[in-house]
């Protein structure tokens, strides 16, 4: 049975600093978090109105909870230590010694731009209309501007991994769904031909492409889990022999398959 | 004058868990970071060869590069903190101290699966398609589904910031554009008066709505900064009329402007 235990993630700003080290907790897969955030805490007042709620949630889960804290005000970060609760605090740990170290004084709270400031924002905007504008192979016009084009059967993952490309990475991401009238002719669509190395494809198991499928359009031919099996060896059949690179999204989150495809098409570095 | 910086994140695993610590790096923005990633680097061979990008870039800057690290490997972070650099150790700072409260040995490397196992990720995806399927007024269906619609002038913000909020919060966001024949009308589109309470509106300064629609259309006289100020003015009266809270896009991030819109949907907590 998983451990549940709530964890508070308190800034007195946006909160983004500190919900970025949220991804620290898929290291512990056996505990249950329940994240509460607590953006813009930047008074006494709303310090102690924080305490209540990690004394309510140690109540509630018989644990005392975990608080990772952003807070650039030292007198807070003290009154917030007297709750009873497992303390990261980023200051403390990370951004006052980072600051040693690069010389210079860290701005807090609602000085920080978060994305704005850094050149690739602009960049990452972009992307996103431009995925948005690509997204199951709606034009084919602009491909030659796409960074990466995902292919692959229907609902196998395509949106959110080209999306999540272009969110995070700036990546202007195309994708292009395989579909029956591609397995019937063992051909990828012709439009696709002259821009193979920038294909990446995707593939999901049987059982869940069903799964998928199913919520969508239940007891229909197209979810049915001898179509999905026929479906996915053509598209890997076709992948294979026009030598496409590919992932299973089967049991990989977007940030992982995302990982994977930058991994390829930005080697070595960046 | 910025101050150049190389910031490796390196990791076992995909990345992600040092990657998210990037967010650190906005507390300094006197310091241009150039940011190369290192993912997968799971074995002694790998660790040398960005030992050797390490020290190339330390002799580019000037300045020894920052290196956040997450390694499960204890061997393999011995062996990497030979290198002339600043070190933010992952596993050292944060995950064991928080394995030992929580009574738990953490998973590393390729084990994790970052999103996956989280109750929230089905939600997540599910929320992309909706986003997706609701940008910019694409269809009106759907409305009673959506937990936020964002309204403003065209190329305000409103759909980076909805794909981030589905994306990262799994909130069904559609959006919806305020449109010269709303402003000549001087209603809302009829469409939106029965979801009032979950509109968020967007506004922009004008110099700004000017210069990204100049981009998309150079002297127009959509682009025109009489017509941005125009537009924009008669989107806030018509916001304000409608007593609907709105948030100025022009010096916010979209994970900012989420931050923001999240606190106004999901008061008090999560």
């Amino acid at each position: 049975m998983l451990q549940q235990r709530t964890v508070f993630f308190i800034s007195d700003g946006t909160g983004i600093t500190a919900g970025a080290l949220g991804q620290l907790l898929a290291h512990f897969p056996q505990t249950n978090f329940a994240q509460v955030r607590a953006p813009f805490t930047d008074s006494i007042a709303k310090i102690e109105e924080v305490k209540q709620r990690i004394l309510i949630a140690k109540v509630a889960d018989g644990m005392r909870p975990v608080v990772i804290m952003s807070l650039g005000n030292v007198e807070h970060r003290l009154l917030i230590k007297t709750a009873d609760a497992y303390f990261i605090d980023l200051f403390q740990t990370f951004i006052d010694p980072l600051g040693l170290e690069l010389a210079q004084e860290p701005l807090t709270g609602k000085g920080i731009a978060h994305g704005v400031m850094g050149a690739n924002y602009h960049e990452r905007m972009e992307a996103i209309n431009f995925t948005l504008g690509h997204d199951d192979g709606m034009t084919n016009n602009g491909f030659e501007e796409a960074e990466v084009i995902l292919i692959g059967v229907s609902r196998c993952g395509k949106t959110p991994t080209s999306v999540y490309l272009a969110m995070q990475f700036g990546i202007k991401a195309a994708n292009y769904p395989l579909i029956p009238e591609d397995f019937e002719r063992g051909t990828l669509p012709e439009v696709l031909y002259k821009h193979l190395h920038k294909i990446f494809g995707l593939t999901i198991k049987a059982e869940r492409l069903h799964n998928v499928r199913s919520e969508r359009r239940p007891n229909s031919f197209y979810a049915s889990l001898e179509n999905c099996k026929k479906e996915i060896a053509t598209a890997e059949r076709l992948m294979l022999k026009n030598n496409i690179t590919w992932a299973d999204s089967t049991s990989r989150s977007v940030e992982e398959l995302s990982a994977i495809i930058l991994q390829k098409i930005r080697q070595p570095a960046n």
